[in-house]
C-alpha cells in the first residue's frame, strides 16, 4: 500500500503510472470536475462513458467504446455513491467490469472515496464490495482516502496499485517524497478505536437526516418539473432543473448572493450537463440553508421562461 | 506564495508549468540525483552543464549550451552550497545568470533549500541573496522547504513562481491539493520565535564541527591521492577517490558492512563522476561512525591496484 496526498495524489499518480501524455481514459459522465482537471494536466484526453444514477457506468457502452477507440488506457469509476450521480453499482456490475478491464488489456482505477458513506440501509449485513477484491490479475488500482469520511484537514489518502505498485512507488517518492507521519499516525490511532465506527454511524445518520431535508426543501422551493433521487448516502443532491434550464445562469445568479452550487457544466466536457445543478448536503439545514434554498427556488423559477 | 510538500513538489511543479515532456533542462554537473529522478519521471531531458565547486554552475558553458541547442526550456540551480559540491555562487554569477535566463528566455529554477546551513563566518553580516532577488520580469520560480534545517519529518516546502504563479497554483491544486495546516501552524509559530534563529545558529555550529571531524577522520584513514575540501556549510562532503578508483565498488563493499555513501554515479547521466563519493557529516561523529569512516578507507585501499 502507498500513503498519498488525499486520493487525488493517488489518482494522479495511477494515471502517470499507466499513461503518457496524449493517450486516452474511459471516464464516467457526468463524472467529478476535479478528475476532468487532473486529465487536462496531465494532457491525457477525457472519454467520457454514459452513467446511470441507479447503476453507475455503462458497461456496454465502455466495451462499444473499446472496440471502437484503440488507446484507452484506463477507465476511472467510483463505484460507490458516484460524483455527481450518487449511484451504487450492483456487485455483478462492478465483477463484469473488472473482467472487461482484464480482457481488455485497460487498467480499471477505482476511487473509492465514498464508500464508508453509504447509508446503514443499503449497506445491510455485508461489507460493501470493492471492485479490487475481484482482481486476480493486479489491474485494478484501487485509491480510497479519509478526507470526506474523517476530517477534511486531513491529506491522508492511500492507494494498492496492483502490478503498477513499483511504478507508483517511485512516481510517489519523485513527486512528493513520503507523507509527514504525525496525522498518519493520529489517524491510525483513531482508526484502531472504536470511535471510529461510532464516528462513521453517526456521520451516516446526520446525512441521511440532511438530505432529506435538503430534498424536502428544494422540493418545496423548487418550481414543478424539477427533478431528483436522493441518494443511498453521501454528500450531495443531484437535480435536473425544468425545462432544460441552463444550471449556469443559476450558478451567477447565485453566487451574487454568496450562495454556491457546482453547476452540472463542470462535470462533463460537454454541455451534457447544463441542466443539473449539485447541491450539497454536508450541513444541517439550518436557518441560513433554508433560506438558500429558497431564494435559489426563486432564482430557477424566475430564469424560467 | 505556494506552500508544497517539501521542495521536491515545488519542483515538480516548476518544471510542469514550464516544460512538456521531451523538453531539455539545463542543470548542473553533478547534480542531486532526486532531481535527475524527477526529469526521467516527467519525461524531461537533463543537460548538464559543467559545475565549480567554487563558483557553482558555470554560466559559460550554459551560455554556449543555449546557443548550440534550441529547446532548453529552464535550468535548475542551487545557488547556496550545491548538492553535493557545496558550491556558494558570488553575486556576480547569480545576477549574471538571471539576467542570461531572461534574455534567454529560459526559466530560471532556483532551488534554495541549504541558504541556512551556510556558515556563520561565510555569511558576514549580509543576509545571503537569492537569485530571485535580482528578478525583475517574473522569469525565476524560486523554491525552498524547511526539511533539512528545521525537521526531516515536516514535508514543508513553499516556492514563488513568478510568471508561472497561476499555472503552478492550478497545478498544485490538481495533484495534491493545499498542504494540511496543522504543521504550517506549528512551523509558522516556531519561524516566529526567537527559539528558531538560536536553532539555526546552533545547527550551523553542530554542522562545522561535524564537517570538520568527518574530513579529519578521512584524512586520518583514507589512501593518500584522497582529496576534498570542507564546504562553507551544509551536511556532506564531496570526496575524490584516489586514481580514479570507482566508488561504485565502493558503495557496494560498503553496503554490505552496512556502511552508507553515495557513490558519485548517482549525481550524474554519464559516469563522470564515478571516482567521487558523497560522505555525509549529518551526525556527531561518535565511535560508530568514527568506525565506519576508518572501515571505508580500508575498502577503498583494498581497492586500489
Amino acid at each position: 500500500m502507498q500513503i498519498t496526498n488525499g486520493c487525488i495524489e493517488a489518482l494522479n499518480l495511477a494515471l502517470r503510472a499507466v499513461a503518457q501524455p496524449g493517450d486516452t481514459i474511459a471516464v464516467e459522465s457526468p463524472t467529478f470536475y476535479g478528475l476532468l482537471q487532473v486529465l487536462e494536466s496531465l494532457g491525457l484526453r477525457a472519454l467520457e462513458i454514459p452513467t446511470s444514477p441507479q447503476t453507475g457506468i455503462s458497461i456496454d457502452a465502455l466495451e462499444l467504446a473499446i472496440q471502437t477507440y484503440d488507446n484507452i488506457k484506463a477507465v476511472v469509476v467510483v463505484p460507490h455513491l458516484q460524483n455527481p450521480l450518487g449511484s451504487i453499482m450492483p456487485d455483478a456490475h462492478k465483477q463484469r467490469l473488472v473482467q472487461l478491464c482484464e480482457t481488455s488489456a485497460i487498467t480499471l482505477i477505482e476511487d473509492d472515496t465514498y464508500s464508508e458513506l453509504v447509508s446503514e440501509t443499503k449497506r445491510g449485513d455485508a461489507p460493501l464490495r470493492a471492485m479490487k477484491s475481484w482482481d486476480t490479475t493486479g489491474n485494478v488500482i484501487y485509491c480510497a482516502s479519509l478526507h470526506k469520511i474523517l476530517a477534511p484537514g486531513l491529506r491522508l489518502g492511500w492507494m494498492t496499485a496492483g502490478r503498477w505498485q513499483a511504478r507508483v512507488e517511485m512516481l510517489k517518492f519523485s513527486q512528493t517524497r513520503s507523507n509527514e507521519e504525525l496525522s498518519q499516525r493520529a489517524a491510525a490511532d483513531y482508526i484502531a478505536s472504536p470511535a471510529y465506527d461510532r464516528h462513521l454511524r453517526r456521520l451516516r445518520s446526520t446525512l441521511l437526516v440532511q438530505r432529506q431535508q435538503t430534498a424536502e426543501a428544494i422540493a418545496s422551493h423548487f418550481p414543478a418539473g424539477t427533478r431528483l433521487t436522493v441518494p443511498d448516502g453521501g454528500l450531495s443532491l443531484w437535480v435536473e432543473l425544468p425545462q432544460q434550464l441552463s444550471s449556469k445562469q443559476v450558478f451567477d445568479a447565485a453566487l451574487q448572493e454568496q450562495i454556491l452550487v457546482s453547476p452540472g457544466l463542470m462535470f462533463s466536457n460537454s454541455l451534457r450537463f447544463d441542466p443539473f445543478l449539485r447541491i450539497s448536503c454536508g450541513w444541517p439545514v439550518d436557518k441560513e440553508v433554508e433560506h438558500a434554498l429558497r431564494r435559489l427556488g426563486q432564482i430557477v423559477r424566475s430564469l424560467l421562461p
